[in-house]
């Protein structure tokens, strides 16, 4: 047997067989076969990982490399209200990489991949000068139900659960060789998904629109104002932010997998739902005629512009963690 | 706008509106919705490219490598005998690439999907240090016709599309720096993936096993045999060998794209299936005690055994282009 074929051999003993019973057919036909619930449509999202832009190896371990890869299309999956299926790994190694290495990666995806429900269902293998890995995860959505970017409407109050920053300043200490709280590091190192949130929110309608706070708030919340021809005015005061950040990180910090979303005018939501806290940070206003879209409200009440500048990887500013 | 953002939205802008009709929303939200048709279920493969792995800037245009990156996506439906519903793409590209190459290889990619009515549905963009491309294919399948690998019996014949060899010997010619003939050029750089062909056997429900010929004739009839529990012989003879190619190449080369499948003995097909010529070249035999599945019977009649020696990854002896 040949390596890569072993390698191969050795995801699909791990991928197991039973999981989501959606899947027809996993890992070894030409494709894998599903079978999409009744009245469902069909949710897919993929998200690219590799090492040196996404992570450092002397920064992640293997496991969380392998839980945050996943946790990305998790949460996508989680910010249309949907339910996890089955998930694809077309990963990328290097001829030298350690065999632990590729099993810790595979352990920490395969353990949050259980918890969801979403099997892992085929991929590919490659040798690559650095480590790459393409995670595609599916889910299920009745039809019709999804909850889009674009459905924001003037006057409908802004929302974000958890709270803000926390993995930009984990980033910023890791980056200045500072100790990291337990805490906040279990929650930079494994995210936690919003997918019974998401849920939540999509079974009783209180969503007009939701997007995950991956790239940060100040981008994310520009993406709904786009794809729904609105603008939105934010209150500096109201922001969630994380123990350890500051009102920046809390603005333009990505990959807090948090949930941004908006609720009609008067909707009350719980302070918590599916245990996380929900806090209304703003509200939408009718489309500037001027380019910006988003506004910050500060503490004496003044009203200024706020610049997208979250994390976008084809600008010459590095993320933080590979600008050294 | 910032960059990464501006170049999704030209890849939005090329991939257009409209196209399948199973997609409810593609680009542009956390996750595409796809309505997979009543009483089919959905297939999905996946596939990495990677710049010197799969490719060579200096032999292969941007054009032919977007063709080829989904032709071996679509190849994998085929094997199925599947209809292509939506393409993926997740795209890690060097800082440098110059803006041409990436819309010549979106050019190629999508002129593509079209021709196959797989619209492109989602994606994902980073840097990267070298170009990398991992495209997923979902098609749809009517619930339970999928033709599988595990479906070969003692007694089937077996069976390829097309011509075999041509890939490899192209190769050879790209590595030795000599002429290529158009016709090669053109089958090698623009594979046509096998859809019709694989639809055909479906839905006559002539094929019992089938898998697209990407690694090679004796990697792949090796996964039918270790899938279905069986072995096979073919006939040196009977193989079609392509133009310019040598049974060697024929045996071992990859990315033919062409179709390998089984049929019940005395099934009758037509010398063409959708203007492809199809070729008898062997039979399915008892699981063999010893370990080797595959024997090749010689002109005089004589039987020894095949090893299985196409592409694979993994191993030190990387594929010809890479090799020097």
């Amino acid at each position: 047997m040949l390596p890569e074929r072993q390698f191969i051999e050795s995801i699909r003993r791990l991928a197991g067989k039973g999981g989501n019973r959606s899947i027809v057919r996993g890992i070894g036909d030409d494709c894998a076969i599903l079978q999409v619930p009744g009245g469902s449509q069909l949710l897919v999202t993929t998200d690219l990982c590799i090492e040196g832009i996404h992570f450092r190896r002397e920064w992640h371990s293997a496991t969380s490399v392998g839980h945050r890869c996943l946790a990305r299309g998790l949460s996508d999956i989680a910010a249309m209200g949907g339910e996890p299926i089955a998930c694809f790994l077309s990963l990328g190694v290097p001829g030298q990489l350690p065999k632990k290495w590729a099993d810790e990666f595979l352990h920490g995806m395969l353990r949050l991949a259980r918890r969801f429900a979403a099997s892992l269902a085929g991929g590919d293998t490659s040798s690559a000068k650095r480590i790459t890995a393409d995670i595609v995860v599916l889910g299920s959505i009745p039809a019709g139900g999804a909850v889009l970017r674009s459905g924001a409407r003037v006057g409908d109050c802004i929302y974000v659960s958890g709270e803000l920053g926390g993995s930009a300043a984990v980033l910023q200490s890791l980056d200045r060789g500072k100790k990291i709280s337990p805490a906040a590091s279990q929650r930079y190192f494994y995210p936690e998904p919003r997918v019974k949130v998401g849920r939540w929110l999509r079974q009783r309608g209180s969503a007009t629109a939701m997007i995950d706070l991956s790239d940060g708030l100040s981008v994310d919340l520009a993406h709904i104002c786009q794809e729904s021809g609105i603008s939105a005015v934010i209150d500096e005061r109201a922001i969630p932010i994380a123990k350890g950040a500051n009102l920046e990180s809390a603005l333009h910090g990505g990959e807090d997998y948090e949930l941004l979303f908006t609720t009609r005018p008067g909707a009350k939501l719980p302070p918590k739902i599916a245990g996380v806290p929900v806090t209304m940070i703003g509200e939408i206003e009718p489309k500037s005629p001027t380019a910006s879209r988003l506004r910050i409200r500060d503490g004496s009440g003044h009203l200024r512009l706020l610049k997208s500048e979250g994390w976008q990887h084809f600008v010459k500013r590095q993320p933080h963690f590979v600008k050294k």
